[in-house]
C-alpha cells in the first residue's frame, strides 16, 4: 500500500509510540495525585510541554494540552471572540468555520475573508473586515485542501496595525512540524495537532501568549492551570512530544525532499487531465490536483484497487458534494468534482511517488475512456 | 506498591491495550476516510459504541464518545442548560460542579441541593428545587468522594412527574462498569470514563436518549452526526471498549467480592482513630475514612513510604484546603482534614487490603504520638 493521505492523518511513529506507552504502562497514575507517582507523570508532561513550546515559542508563550486541533481551534474562536466581531477566511478547516458560524448565536458577528486562486487569504480583505470592534482574526497557516501557506506572521502585524487589541489566532495543525516557522510577538494563539505528525488521535495543543487572559472552554478539576480540565491524555502528549521530537529533528531535510517529490509528481502527471490547484511554493506535504471532467472519488476507488490511498479534500468534511474551500478558490464544476489530494509523509519514498503518479495518469485515462 | 486509589485513575488493563494497540498501529487510518481503511477503523469504532451502548442502555440510547468524563459532563450541563434555571448537588465532581457555576454567566441560574451526611443528596432538598422553568437535573450517579450511591432512577422519574420537560442528566463516572445498573426512560444523559474502569485517560463518552436534540460543544468537521467534531480517538475508544468488556464480565462477582473486603478493612481500621465517612451500603469500590484531628496529606506520605498509594480527596482538585464535598456533608474541620480515600479494583487482593488496614493504623498511632 502506497499512503498518501497523510494531512487526513498519519501513521503513528512505532518508536514514539512504543516509548510513550512503556512509560504510560507502568507511570499510570493520576498526574494530579500528590504522591511520587502522580508527580513523576507531571514531570513528564510538563517535559513534554516544554519540548513542544521550544520548537516552535519564546518563553512568552505557553501551551494547553487538548483533545486535538478541533478542540484547541474552538477554545481558540469561542474564548477568544467574545463580542463584536470576529474576521477569518473562506479556507478555514471546518473546526474554525463551524465555529465562527457559531459565533453568530453568541451575540458575535462573524466575517469571512475572500481566497485566491491557490486558496490563501485575499490579505487586502481580510484587512478590511477588521475594525475597532473586531475581537478576533482566525487565519489557517498552511490550508488543508491546496497547501497553500499564509504569511500569518505579517497578516497578524497588519491586524495588530489596525486594532491593537484585537487577539490574533492561527490553525496551524497542517504546518507544525512541517514547515519552518517560529511565533511571533503578534500572534496570540496557535492550534497544533499530534495525529498529523505520527502522534495519536485525541491530542492536540493550543499554543497561547502566557500575559493573555484566556478563558477555559472545558471546566471542572481545574487542570492546565485551570485552562483545560479533565484528567490528561498522558499517553496521547507523550507520544505527541515523542513524535514531534523526530520530526523536529529532520524538519528542513524533509521539507525540501519533499517539495522535489511533490514537485517531480505533479510534473509526471498528464498535463491533458490533470489541474494544479496547489500553489507553487505552498507546503512540500500536499499536491492537490484535479482530474478535469471525472469524479474524484472514482478515481480514489480506482486507484484504492491499485494499492495507491489518496485523498479526495479534507476528510473531516467528506459529506458535502463538493469542497466548500476548493469552491472558495472559484473553480468550476468540472474542477471541483475531480479533485485529489496527495499528502505525504517523511516516510513517503520516491518509489512510491512514481508508483503513484503513474497509477493516477493509467486510471485517469482508464475512466475517462470509461465516461465516453 | 499496593495501589488504592483506582477512583483517581487505574492501572490501563494489559490486555485490553495490547488488543487496541494491535488494531491501531495498522488500522491508523482517519475514520472519516471514504476508503477501505477509514472505513474499517469506522466499523471498529462502532462495534465498541454498540457494545459499551448495550452494557446499560437500550435501543433508545445513542453513545457520543468524547474526550472524558468531563468533557461529557460539559456537555450535559453546557448543551442541556440553555435557560431558566439548572439543578444539581453538592456533591458532584468538579466537572459538573465548575460547569454549574459557569451557567449564571451565560444567563442560567444554578440551583446546588443540599447533602446527606453520607454525601448522597437530600432528594426533597433536590425536588424543592424543581420547577416549571429547571431545563436541567444534573445528580451524581456514585459520590466519587464518599462512593454514596444517588437512586438516579428515582430521582429521575420525580423530576419527571414534577417538569416532564426538563432533561436529566448523571455523571456516572465512578458507577460505570462497577456497579449493576441500567438506564432507564427517565435518565436523559449520562456521562462515563475510560480510565476509571482499566481504559486510557483521553476517552470518555455520554450517553443520550438518541429523542433528545442535543447541541454539540466541540464544532468542526461533524463526526459523530455532528455532535462532537474532532478525529475519533481511535486507539482510546477501543481501548476503552475492550477493558469494559472485561469488567462487565464480571462485574457482580467483583463488586460482591470488593464489598466483603471493603468492610473487612473498616472493620479492620481503629475505632479510636478512623472515622467512617462512606455510607454502609456505598459503592465497594470505595471507602472512606478520616483520621479524626490528623492532617490526611502527612498520612498519605507516611503511607506512600510503606507501599500504600490512598488519596485524599479527589485527586482532580486538589488544590483546596479541604474538600469541598466533605465539607457539605457537615463535617467539622477536624475530620475534614484528616480524610483518606481507599479505592479498589477488581484486582486489589485480601493481603493488599489486609496490608494496607495494618499500614494505616501503625502510621495513624504514629502520627498521632508525634502530633502529641
Amino acid at each position: 500500500m502506497i499512503y498518501l493521505d497523510n494531512a487526513a492523518t498519519t501513521k503513528p511513529d512505532n518508536a514514539a509510540l512504543c516509548r510513550a506507552i512503556e512509560f504510560a504502562r507502568e507511570n499510570f497514575f493520576n498526574p494530579s495525585a500528590l504522591y511520587g507517582g502522580g508527580i513523576c507523570v507531571q514531570g513528564e508532561i510538563e517535559k513534554a510541554r516544554k519540548f513542544l513550546l521550544s520548537r516552535i515559542a519564546g518563553e512568552e508563550f505557553g501551551l494547553i494540552f487538548t483533545s486535538g486541533g478541533t478542540e484547541a481551534d474552538n477554545q481558540a474562536v469561542f474564548c477568544g471572540a467574545r463580542r463584536g466581531n470576529a474576521v477569518t477566511t473562506a479556507g478555514e478547516h471546518a473546526a474554525v468555520y463551524q465555529s465562527f458560524t457559531e459565533l453568530k448565536n453568541r451575540g458575535v458577528k462573524p466575517r469571512f475573508a475572500r481566497l485566491n486562486r491557490d486558496g490563501s487569504v485575499d490579505g487586502d480583505d481580510l484587512l478590511s473586515l477588521v475594525d475597532g470592534e473586531t475581537g478576533l482574526v482566525s487565519v489557517v497557516h498552511v490550508n488543508n485542501e491546496t497547501g497553500a501557506v499564509n504569511d500569518i506572521l505579517s497578516l497578524a502585524k497588519r491586524v495588530k496595525e489596525k486594532n491593537p487589541r484585537c487577539l490574533f489566532h492561527s490553525d496551524g495543525v497542517q504546518a507544525f512540524g512541517k514547515i519552518p516557522f517560529r511565533l511571533s510577538k503578534e500572534i496570540d494563539l496557535y492550534s497544533v495537532s499530534a495525529h498529523k505528525i505520527g502522534g495519536l488521535k485525541g491530542t492536540g495543543a493550543l499554543f497561547r501568549r502566557k500575559t493573555l487572559a484566556l478563558l477555559p472552554l472545558i471546566l471542572g478539576g481545574g487542570q492546565e492551570k485551570g485552562l483545560r480540565s479533565g484528567t490528561e491524555n498522558v499517553l496521547g502528549i507523550l507520544c505527541f512530544a515523542y513524535a514531534a521530537e523526530k520530526k523536529f529533528s529532520s524538519l528542513e531535510r524533509d521539507a525540501a525532499r519533499l517539495e522535489t517529490l511533490k514537485e517531480w509528481i505533479f510534473s509526471a502527471l498528464d498535463g491533458q487531465i490533470f489541474t494544479r490547484i496547489s500553489p507553487e511554493g505552498g507546503s512540500p506535504y500536499l499536491l492537490t490536483v484535479s482530474a478535469r471532467g471525472l469524479r474524484g472519488e472514482i478515481l480514489q476507488r480506482l486507484l484504492e484497487a491499485r494499492g495507491v490511498i489518496v485523498g479526495t479534500g479534507s476528510a473531516c468534511s467528506s459529506k458535502k458534494p463538493f469542497s466548500r474551500v476548493i469552491e472558495a478558490c472559484g473553480y468550476e464544476k468540472e474542477v471541483l468534482g475531480g479533485v485529489l489530494r496527495l499528502s505525504f509523509c517523511p516516510e513517503t519514498t520516491e518509489e512510491e511517488a512514481h508508483f503513484a503518479a503513474k497509477a493516477l495518469n493509467e486510471c485517469a485515462r482508464e475512466l475517462s475512456e470509461r465516461v465516453r
